[in-house]
């Protein structure tokens, strides 16, 4: 796709978010950053209503109760009818047993075209051996490529693996992103913002593998962008929003750093 | 009331809020930086004592749960037996069923003395034809200003919707302000900001319509100043702080830009 | 100990909260910002699990529900039998009779080894005439020091009292912390950072009085360092993230300014 920011800003994909409580507001700040509009909603006598009236659905388990995931089950309900994108962010499966066993649910419930997760939930997910700190990624013993190429193959969907570099895989195509700067990775939130930057970017191109990879490139970008201008997460942090907000097609097409392979 | 600021500053009124998981910090940081004091507290077995204890008290439906809703109901009714202000964020109707019905609960079980929405929360809690896209407006068919003045005097409160003009009635006066920037809209959470100035100017001056009035004009000029430094959401939000907490009455005085009908 | 923060930086603690909504962000973000890594995790299924893997249990009662008590008890019975650090953030005590009895059924339930609040929710904790206005501390009728000194010794912990001066005892030893600027408390959530931080420094010493002693005066000086730059609460919160993350011990222990009593 030619011009993504372009269509995100022109149609304003509605992108209704059920996620954790740590990062909501940047979920929420990111996606109206990039243009497109947020809403999060939780209630079961409505989050399928919101869904319904949404362009994508974005869950993320970070704090995850078991309210939250039929909530969030529900939602994928009414998407999966709708034929509207579904993206998963996996935050901390490989942590606890509750993690693994809710992901799975969802899994076994609902259709997720695009699962998101660093290198260790992804694994762990994919049935690797694998264990996460916390919601942080351990290094893994598998190829991460083979990784996220053979899980999204099994599932026949997108599979998300972020971290020094991002993978994106549709079991055909497998992106390598080399964008982005590790200040993004000084700052809480980063990785669900991206699932969100992904969701605003699925909103708009049904080539969801193409939008997973523009995401990250663009959000990268941003994040290599603020950091030329930043002391420390402090003023990273306010940067990246300005650089999402000024950045336009033109320039990042021109900054993309990505492999397919 | 000729310096509200400065009431503010010296009173120290304390705003009790129950709001939404999304802006709960935005909420409780900015009413901080206006001089007042915020507490955020739900739980049923505390809220109606903590609003006892309180000046005013804000309610938010963002992410509105049954429980959530019914703790509002047990604090809006503390605050009505103290002849306390409340003020009624009414995010997001129009957008569900649940909100709509969840909205008039309140209004039907409590005295609400403020209700804030943007114009087809307002034009649909009013009765009429509007439709909200997640938590954002719609245009609506009718005049934005009669709604607000009819629907100020059904309910014998002050009635404000925002928008790019924002328009405030208690039903008799109509004030329409117009000060603020289009940067305010460029980040999440002003509107539900906005909520907590009213509640904080209204905890000092029992001419509730002139103090909604007020804390509009007043968020909108730090809006106008924070504007003119900033280069994007980013610099943008932290400017809109350091111009709060800096403001004088004089100087907000002299750049007041509203209308009144 | 000598080098806090290179040791933070190096064996980077897990340090699990169970916190409040309103400045989960802050707290976790900071958390890293320091160097540790912030895990937040609530569901009953998982939070002791969660606990098990982690390296200090910070607790914080500022927008506590029942439900939420529970989790916190789970998880700090978790921790101490693992004989990890269990901080508690006693927000809001004093304010309601529900905070009293929850901060005190947590207390009758689990060792706590650091119990931090402002000077009127220790005073109250520790059985003193105290009330807290919502989150905001009022003066104490009894000498500070001495109450913190006799409740660190009545509950064999230390106790941690933060003010414009901050006091830290464990019955034998009472510190009288210096560092610190006033913007601190121009933005909400400085408090509930304070104990995130002080779990962080006793994830890494296990000398916890003087952990809280050093996490506080680092703190303050990274909020002095801050403040220099800063034109209001918006500038001064960005750097005080970027201070945080560039602080050396050097540095820092040239800055530190307590005394011994």
């Amino acid at each position: 796709m030619k011009n993504p920011l372009e269509s995100i800003r022109e149609s304003k994909p509605l992108v209704h978010h059920i996620t954790n409580w740590v990062t909501i507001y940047d979920c929420a700040n990111i996606t109206r950053a990039f243009g497109a509009l947020p809403i999060m909603a939780h209630a079961p006598e409505e989050c399928a209503d919101m869904t319904g009236i949404s362009t994508v659905f974005v869950l993320n388990i970070g704090t995850l109760t078991t309210e939250l995931i039929d909530a969030m089950i529900l939602s994928a309900k009414a998407a999966n009818e709708k034929n509207m994108p579904v993206v998963l962010d996996a935050v901390g499966v490989g942590a606890t047993k509750f993690r693994d066993e809710m992901a799975a649910k969802i899994l076994d419930s609902v259709r997720v075209d695009i699962i998101k997760g660093n290198y260790s939930e992804i694994a762990k997910l994919a049935g690797e051996n694998a264990i996460t700190r916390g919601v942080e990624a351990t290094s893994i013993e598998a190829d991460p490529r083979k990784v996220a190429k053979e899980f999204a193959k099994a599932r026949s969907c997108v599979v998300v693996m972020t971290g020094a570099e991002d993978i994106i895989s549709d079991g055909e195509r497998t992106f390598v992103v080399k964008n982005g700067h590790e200040l993004m990775g000084s700052i809480v939130g980063t990785g669900c913002m991206a699932a969100s930057i992904i969701g605003s970017f699925a909103g708009v191109n049904s080539d969801l593998c193409e939008a997973a990879k523009d995401a990250l490139c663009y959000f990268g970008i941003a994040g290599q962008l603020a950091a030329e201008k930043s002391a420390g997460p402090g003023t990273f942090k306010m940067y990246l929003y300005d650089e999402v907000y000024n950045l336009s097609d033109e320039r990042a097409q021109s900054m993309m750093n990505f492999e397919e392979q």
